[in-house]
């Protein structure tokens, strides 16, 4: 069901000099199938990540958070499927330090250099000795070039393994780029997706990629929205493996920082858009651009509204201009002080409602037109201002409902 | 589908002394159906109400504002379905006013006496000569006993029509209380539910009934979800027809207002949750109450981001205690100096997570058992004070999306 989703030939996602993979079968929820991955970064890496803003936050995630304060240097990501180990208390907590204790111990490590990454159902206990008995296998298959695998071991009810990879070249010398991400529904990242792992062998200080990891988040994973539900799990992490050639990056105001950050940004763009593209039920793909108004804020703000309504997302589902809804949407997104009588709308090039009104040039099968393609751009133009703001989305489906009815069943 | 809404007894529902209601088949967007409804107030009455706080309120909506606000005394309503009249401009503005004038003129009114009202597609012109064919049929056969009629004609998508009467006894004084909604979709009132009549026959001044409605609007149609979506259409209005016995209420301090507030209040919350057990593709009918906040507006934002959450309310569908997804819900829901730690989580009387986490003495055969039911008690404790507040809401199922994608086709 998948919109418009490219195929991913695992032979182009180029290894990452500094950072390995590996993954176990270690049937934390379901037999057969790859549900820990390990990967693997060497010292002197640099690693940052911004996580979920929701208070019922995964173990993992605190966790996570501590290591990275603790700066001890991370050199290995930990993750799992099928169990999310959020809502699990003092219990969870307890199973998230013993996953990476083990992982230390295994692999030589203090265990303050590793972060702990859960993803699947809710409020279960961690199945913590079949995560630990799988961790030996997920460290004997560790490559560069297993990206692909890393991608398919992170699914849960994603249909497609979700990756992208470049290279470009900044001053003269090649940056590596290659992520991975996962998602499909509780998705409206107040940060990330519910994980997005993004590693390049440039060299970058740590305070450049504090800060660049927050840059991309809010131009990648926190423009999107599935069905308006934030994860307890939410994670995307940066890993700057430092091998390239490039001199190290220490300040935001090079022209390398430059050029990094927009090849960084178009690569976490490329994984958080293939979320939606592979959304719960997904049939369509709605660009929402919010233009014209007093701050970028109040255009998230109306384009989140659009974007979350499930009287919008079930009329682009069935296709039918009932644009009146966009409106509405509109309408109650809470900008208090919007004058209605300045927006335009348009629905890829057509006008749909003009200074707040139907547009009288409007025709219904030009709307309807647009509304059967499976890619749409939904344009609203306040009139008050030179802000913007876009968010990516998809539809509500039948097959979001019975998805989500039997995720567990 | 509707869920355990009540039989309806159309001889049950009290004439209201000095209102009468009639209809007609206007053709307005579908033949041989009631979809215009007059109602008449008799000189003396009060009315007040509240509306969308929807920016793109319809036009009627704000002509409602202007003539409540003229004080010459409301003398009838108009109601009709099939079209919103919102987002129509000043094309729209102008069909609100000449429905207003035609029926003045019709019933030897002035405009101003008049409260238009719209619900049904959004965006599209208002037939305007249809409705004003119409009026003529719906004075003609103005009847006290029509309360009935007058719930069928402002359907929607509605499946049953909603009303609700009582007789309560104040001061010795018999007072009757009767009213009308619908609802069924785009249904997060921040006001009102789409339309809510409730006349009833105490003398109440008008500064007293403006108060009244807000009081009894909070504690009823502002409690209510089915999908987050609040119209353009939003309305809720108190007639106070003043042909009791009761000698007049003209202060909010005496006990004959509190007993007539909590008899208005009961019947509005009627009312309100027949919207909800009428949903939309509704199987479950959920109470959501959060205990132990600091203030009210806490636990009502906590309540509705467990009510909106489409990923709470397709497990519920499913009868799926995937109930993790409340705590997620909990988690995102804004309240940013939440301690988890301190959150307990019922399911009807089942214990389901304890101190933030899950409670080792619950079993999943508990929660299925409350999950099967069709009437579902979903109780927070936050433990950080002494406010409670209270959302009812529905689940989400395949005919969700089914009436929505198919609603205009």
């Amino acid at each position: 069901m998948a919109v418009n989703f490219p195929s991913i030939d695992p032979a182009a996602l180029h290894p990452v000099a500094g950072v390995t993979l590996g993954w176990a079968e270690a049937n934390i929820r379901k037999p057969n199938r790859k549900d820990v991955l390990v990967i693997r970064v060497d010292e002197g890496a640099s690693v940052a990540g911004v996580f979920t803003q929701n208070r019922f936050c995964a173990a993992p995630v605190t966790i996570c958070r501590e290591h990275l304060a603790a700066g001890k240097g991370i050199r290995a990501l930990v993750v799992n499927t099928g169990n999310a180990n959020a809502g699990t208390g003092e219990p969870g907590m307890a199973h998230a330090r013993e996953t990476c204790a083990e992982l230390a111990r295994l692999a030589g490590l203090n265990a303050q250099q590793i972060l702990p990454f859960s993803t699947g159902v809710i409020l279960e206990p961690l199945p913590i000795d079949r995560l630990k008995a799988g961790l030996p296998a997920a460290l004997a298959n560790q490559q560069a070039a297993h990206w692909f695998d890393a991608a398919q071991a992170i699914m849960t009810t994603d249909t497609l393994p979700k990756a992208s990879s470049r290279q470009v070249t900044i001053d003269g010398h090649v940056v590596t780029l290659s992520g991975i991400s996962k998602g499909a529904g509780m998705i409206r990242p107040n940060m990330a997706t519910m994980l997005g792992f993004l590693a390049f062998d440039a060299k970058v200080a740590q305070p450049v990629l504090d800060e660049l990891v927050k840059h991309v988040a809010d131009r990648s994973f926190n423009c999107i929205t599935i069905d308006g539900d934030t994860s307890t799990n939410d994670s995307f992490i940066l890993i700057a493996s430092g091998k390239s050639s490039l001199p190290a990056i220490t300040s935001t105001d090079s022209p390398a920082y430059a050029a990094l950050r927009d090849a960084v940004t178009a690569v976490a763009q490329d994984l958080a858009q293939l979320i939606v593209r592979d959304g719960e039920g997904a049939t369509k793909f709605m660009t929402v651009t919010v233009e014209g108004g007093k701050d970028a804020a109040e255009c998230r703000q109306i384009a989140y509204a659009i974007g979350h309504s499930p009287l919008v997302k079930t009329a682009f589902y069935a296709s039918d201009p009932n644009l009146g809804r966009i409106l509405a949407a509109i309408g109650y997104a809470g900008v208090t002080d919007l004058d209605v009588g300045k927006i335009d709308l348009y629905l890829d090039d057509v006008l749909v409602a003009k200074a707040g009104g139907r547009n009288p040039a409007y025709k219904e099968e030009d709307g309807q037109r647009v509304m059967k393609k499976s890619e749409i751009l939904i344009r609203v133009v306040l009139g008050r201002g030179n802000a913007t703001a876009t968010v990516w989305t998809c539809d509500l489906s039948h097959d979001y409902v019975s998805i989500n009815a039997d995720y567990r069943s």
